[in-house]
């Protein structure tokens, strides 16, 4: 049963629906939407209805951005026969804040889950792979797969499908996060830091 | 400096400046709302919309509600001489949950609280003493205020302006939380608790 009017009740379960937003949070946002002058709330709306209209795939490396290609792919600084293959275009953001990296990237926009029917035609891997048999004359695929059996299994197809292009592929190393603590560590983790260990 | 195409920037900001919203959270509803079907969109601007053109408050109590009188003050059924007194909306709803108390309401919108500029004018106290002075009888005034000391400031404020009535003015009890520890309640909330106690 609800307490609340139908106009707030159904404003509420829209909070609700969005992602990491229980029923209290969502209350919570719904009285500030309420409390909100004119403006803010049309400030807010613009917002949703700008980015729905303005973003698009950028036809290279489908990264979502105002432009196609996108401002990374359209960069003529940066070096274009580095590739860095990533599950989401978020993904690309965590990369950017290294500094690190001064490649391309490649959204596939999911991994290979049979477990939840995705199957490699699902996701953007025949672009990628057009993308190395075009004119570009790609040195490294770098893989950043999420470190998980989905990302794992996807990072290994994508291996045995590029090799045969001449080109190395590498995948990111797996270990102990920085600032983590080894005694935490899963099993899983600490194998593969002790396999990737390195002379210093 | 950011790495994101200005759209989504402006989006992610958007839901940034939500209450309890962080950076993350904001990028994940965001992209959630990028890839929501048209419909699913419409469907939330619409929520919003509509809250803010068909919510109005009470102008008996000052719910928000779609009607006015709202649906506890519009109730026959209710107990309109008993009325409860609380800072906010959303409080109504909690001791509506308890489904113990049959009366009616009275919302304030805030507490005195002289630190953030709040004076008893600016919160609906003389509305609550011009229901009083009215034509209704009303019995009791059951002060629900936040048990802070923006909320008991404002409940002895308003138990001193409602005696003179010859209203009963009575105050919601403070204690241990069921479910609660006490060794991990507060030394006031303990002494409150000792105060109120009665016999089994």
């Amino acid at each position: 049963m609800s307490y609340y009017s139908p106009s707030i009740e159904k404003l509420i379960e829209s909070f609700a629906k969005l992602p990491s937003i229980g029923s209290k949070t969502a209350a919570r946002l719904a009285f500030h939407m309420l409390n909100a002058s004119e403006q803010e709330t049309q400030d807010f709306i613009n917002s949703i209805l700008n980015a729905k209209k303005n973003l698009k795939y950028c036809s290279k490396c489908f990264n979502i951005s105002d432009t196609d290609p996108c401002p990374i792919c359209g960069n003529e600084k940066r070096n274009h026969k580095s590739i860095c293959v990533v599950e989401d275009v978020r993904d690309i953001i965590a990369m950017e804040r290294t500094h690190e990296y001064k490649g391309v990237y490649h959204v596939l926009h999911g991994s290979i889950s049979p477990m939840n029917g995705i199957g490699p035609e699902d996701i953007k891997i025949k672009e990628l792979l057009n993308r190395l048999a075009g004119e570009e004359k790609i040195e490294e695929v770098i893989i950043a797969t999420n470190p998980r059996v989905e990302g794992e299994a996807t990072a290994m197809y994508l291996s045995k499908l590029i090799k045969p292009f001449g080109i190395k592929v590498t995948r990111i190393a797996h270990g102990v996060p920085v600032g983590g603590d080894i005694e935490y560590a899963d099993e899983i983790t600490l194998t593969k830091a002790l396999e990737g260990r390195r002379e210093i």
